[in-house]
């Protein structure tokens, strides 16, 4: 096959590097696959047209629209996943190795379109947290909100994931409204630039929004401001590079790595070979060494087990292992593919040759692949009886198919030993035992992103040790670089900034249209129930007329419900409540009043009350009082063409004008008024 | 007076430097107050005292144990206070200035007690976020938590506020469960150390959770690890040599710097010199050039007003400016008092000497101090006609009570102007139209950690432009260094490791300490209202009987209540309802008679039904449908001696056990069992 001639993205259009393009090879054949280069690139021009064109654009959009943009990219991908997949076996990756990094890609953004939809409001703005009372009279309140940063996000992704690796990063960054430079590992960019060429071909893109450099990043870095972000993921030493840069500590840049990590698995105190758990870990400890050739950020470097269990869990591995077949993706049978590259299997069997001077090589030989040509190795099980003697175990990654099978003494040296590794982005513990559970997520947290607890109950259904997943933080603290990814929502605060706001009820109510309590209201006719969800202005509010609530009430409410709890019925062991002055009316005796002090009866546009939120009840009400009942519409959120949800402030109040309770009520809303 | 000798408080006990010992100077007399020094300390025993000692027994204390110790250390500030003032006069400081730092200090710690106690858990562990469904059966779940780090916060101060700048970072940390090591500026390092002092009386911080040292650091930044934090204020380009340390970006040490900050503040284009806005920006102006003669990292230092109100504002801001007395802070009448060493004014001087390069001095002389010794300095205003045109007043700070005022020429130049300083902590906007004020949040936000809008309104309660609060973010992008300290509980997080937790709800609800779905209950007698707060396990169920809902019912609680909403009355209205089959029963009437259902009426432990939370209807209640109700005690929360809050999971389904309604219902349950 003819090399492709890989083009970067920049400024709008296609373009070719002038010279010094660099060729890469295909993992199963050896044979070159692609060219690329990034010479010629003006690379302080793609950051400002990023920030002038796709920022301003991406900004001017509600995180709604973004939703349904990235609903439309993962589609796109979807429909034209075989042309990746093509490309992918070139990478050696399997079939299934495909689907993560392809159709996982795409997962990925369809779960940031429906967060963005589901979880965030369909406006540009994010308040992030309640109202801060500020002040006694409540003339002066603090509220925080998250903004779209307005400049570039610059993502740098490895090899293993080309899709995945880049949608991770995308979907998180599109949804926030900030523009991304995209710049893929050579090994495997010709996979990233054909889903480039994909999302724009859809024309969803806003000009700007997305640039792809091939190449190296030339003097990129040199342009940097306070308002982008460099999200990282390789290795230590190319992050620590890049993080030195001295524009990143000036301009206090962003900076996201996910960069080695030696995660570690361990098998439970409470477990024997007889445990449902034991098979689920050696399945486990295989996956993880061969799924992607191993060639995984989270796969499992560190296999722990009890000292009594090591040479039993050896042979249950060694005996899997044995029935992996390494070759060709596209050959039938095949469960492993290859390496990337030769320069990465090179790179493997060198690490492993410095684990091999702790640890000693229990199944596979590095050195003797299968007879073809392309990156093939076999997967290798070291076994390390010294852990705490050695150094290498817990600081070399050997990324690809290699794990190390060591012993522990007791939960703390487990806990210990997992810790060792300073710092990773996964750990899994698999125990039946919910004390053990506990232990580790006590002692180990501090130090792993993510700790995955597997057990004979969640296993079917268990996503692995080494999947990411969009709702879940991905990254982990030191070695593992101090990123954070995804997360859900988290995921896209870390391309906008939060900033805290102070001001009156009045002003903050506006910028974060939304009412709030000491803001102004807008009263009188009509009842607010007679305005259709468009016309439903915020801030607009209803005052019921009082009713008084006699003990006949209470003594008819309890009887008819059953509710004959002693507060509402005994007065002498009411009084003795440290809460009631006597007898009080039930708290769903109020509410019950309420709605039917502020209802509408006739058909209109409020549908229904679909839920109600923060309830409290905050002083009694006795024999004799009367409540009054104020709604004010607090904020709307769009669901569909038909109707929107409204929710309401409610206080109700007694004839002193104290708060008896306060809630949120929710409501659906027709769009269109109804008289 | 004879200078102090400032000592280190190194692995649990005082340490005087061996020699190297520097003297600092009294800001109002220019005579020596202190000598310091850290030569001789042991830098890496220090941090692994503090791991191994402070961190263990911080994180053996609750989140409310913690909070109990800071309101302690607050207290006992407080009780001390005047040892704290007499020292802060050295400084240069009023009465005022001190008591920003000292009590001002000494609030932030009640103020973490007090969050501390009111909106974290009893417990180690702080979930963060719901429950994430990662499958279809839901047997496997998510969730993420924050665990304290195991490290040691490394606090480097300014010299404005020597309490408040340690006391603002050491409640968050102590919070968190982490120890701190804290090194003060020198120049008021002998306030700190006597606030220092005052703590370690206390006897309430555990051996190693508090360390001082008083010079300089040495070579502790060599023994950092992925468990450490580093939290520095000051100017940027230690920061920027500090960050740039080699073992930051290896270990990905945690790096949050406060730095230079150009902070703008604005005064709207709807304002005219009779504005209330006006006077009240003057004001603010005035203020922030004088309190604690502007040596405020929040200080304004660029005032943009509309351009044809300029002379208006300079006018007026002059004519106050002339009323301010610089003095000795202990004279009777004094108004500002000195700028911190002899240096800093020099350093101030030379700084203005740069701005003038641009802007020409309209009130103040810098170069002809009062005819006194120490290190005072009359308030400077500066303008500067063409604020584009011009680099320094954007990028050059003068520490000390300066300021320059430039024109705009409509609100986009304006908002413009205010991001050329490239990140601030602060910005402040006068107006009183909302329209100004989103304009302002929607185009500047991304550049300023905080934003004021004052008005009318707020303006008596405001707290103004130069005050970080505890509960709100302090912190900037960009030149303010892209960190972020306080904001309430978001401060603690600073110092925790967020992790993803994955397993079986059993394992989850064991390891969060509260009960979620699908986890294991526990049911059958007695009935979960007997059983007192501390008797009452997690997962404690109660499932009640069905109950058929007629449209006898309906109609009954329609009439008595006075909701006749039609989807309750009318069967054709409620037919040709999107939601609804036809009539259905109330939301609360679903409730009313739930609660019937869990009842249990006698005195028991259950003292009254506190609030709700969470509530969805989820299905209709047709007439002739039977519904039940399941109870499983959730979560709880202890208030005080007597009693404690109960979470409640409450789940009402139909007689095809599909959910109907779903809500959290909180009660009030007695410590003792009662029969």
């Amino acid at each position: 096959m003819k090399p492709i001639k890989l083009m970067n993205f920049v400024s709008g259009s296609w373009f070719e590097a002038r010279d010094g393009v660099d060729a890469v090879q295909s993992a199963v054949t050896g044979q070159t696959v692609a060219e690329l280069g990034s010479s010629g690139v003006d690379f302080a021009r793609m950051a400002a047209y990023a920030r002038s064109a796709g920022g301003p654009a991406l900004r001017a959009m509600t995180f709604h629209d973004r939703a349904r943009m990235l609903k439309g990219l993962a589609e796109a991908i979807i429909a034209r996943k075989e042309e990746l997949y093509a490309l992918s076996a070139h990478t050696g990756a399997t079939r299934t190795d495909g689907w993560i990094d392809i159709e996982g890609g795409a997962g990925t953004l369809f779960a940031y379109a429906s967060k963005g939809r589901r979880e965030l409001p369909n406006d540009t703005v994010l308040l992030d947290g309640p109202i801060e009372p500020l002040s006694k009279r409540g003339t002066f309140v603090g509220q925080h909100i998250f903004s779209s940063l307005h400049g570039v996000a610059i993502h740098i992704n490895a090899f293993n994931f080309p899709c995945w690796g880049m949608l991770e990063k995308l979907g998180p960054a599109f949804l926030a409204g900030v523009p991304a430079i995209v710049k893929p590992a050579s090994s495997t960019a010709y996979v990233t630039e054909a889903c480039v060429r994909i999302m724009l071909d859809t024309g969803l893109l806003p000009d700007g929004a997305l640039q792809l450099i091939v190449g190296s990043v030339g003097d990129l870095f040199d342009h940097l401001t306070c308002q982008d972000v460099v999200s990282f993921t390789g290795s230590a030493a190319t992050a620590q590079k890049l993080q030195s840069h001295p524009v990143i500590a000036r301009e206090s840049v962003r900076f996201i790595a996910e960069r080695d990590s030696l995660n570690a698995t361990l098998l439970g105190p409470d477990c024997t070979p007889e445990s449902p758990e034991f098979d689920l870990f050696v399945k486990e400890v295989i996956r993880e060494m061969t799924t992607k050739a191993g060639q995984k950020c989270t796969a499992i470097r560190r296999t722990f087990v009890p000292a009594s269990l090591i040479d039993a869990v050896e042979q249950a591995i060694a005996a899997r292992l044995a029935k992996v077949v390494v070759g060709d993706p596209s050959v039938e049978g095949v469960t492993m593919g290859a390496l990337v590259s030769e320069r990465q299997l090179r790179d493997v069997r060198a690490t492993i040759a410095e684990l091999a001077k702790e640890a000693r090589i229990v199944f596979g030989d590095p050195d003797t692949p299968p007879a073809e040509n392309g990156a093939f190795m076999s997967p290798v099980l070291l076994r390390c009886d010294a852990p705490w003697a050695s150094e290498n175990v817990h600081d070399k990654e050997a990324f690809g198919p290699v794990s190390t099978l060591m012993p522990y003494a007791d939960l703390p040296d487990a806990i210990a030993l997992c810790n060792r590794g300073q710092g990773s982005l996964v750990m899994s513990v698999f125990t039946y035992d919910p004390a053990v559970a506990s232990a580790v997520v006590t002692g180990a947290a501090a130090y792993h992103g993510r700790v995955l607890i597997v057990d004979r109950d969640c296993a079917r259904e268990s996503t692995g040790h080494g999947s990411p997943l969009p709702g879940l933080v991905h990254g982990g603290p030191g070695r593992a670089g101090g990123g954070e990814e995804l997360g859900g929502i988290r995921g896209v605060h870390h391309y906008m900034q939060r900033s805290a706001l102070q001001g009156s009820p009045r002003m903050l109510a506006s910028v974060g249209h939304r009412w709030i309590v000491g803001a102004p209201t807008i009263d009188g006719a009509p009842h607010p129930f007679r305005l259709g969800f468009d016309t439903l202005e915020i801030g607009k509010s209803f005052t019921s007329a009082p009713r008084t609530i006699t003990l006949d009430d209470i003594e008819h409410f309890a009887h008819f419900t059953g509710d004959t709890f002693y507060a509402h019925m005994d007065e002498d062991a009411a009084a003795a409540n440290p809460f009631f002055p006597g007898r009080v009316a039930h708290g769903y005796l109020i509410l019950s009043f309420a709605a039917g002090l502020f209802v509408d009866p006739a058909p209109g546009p409020v549908l229904a009350n679909t839920g109600l939120d923060n309830l409290r009840f905050v002083k009694p009400v006795s024999p004799g009082d009367a409540i009054q009942v104020r709604l004010t519409a607090k904020s709307k959120s769009r669901r569909n063409e038909e109707y929107g949800e409204v929710r309401w402030d409610a206080l109700v109040t007694n004839q002193d004008g104290e708060t008896v309770a306060t809630y949120e009520l929710l409501t659906m809303n027709a769009n269109e008024d109804q008289g």
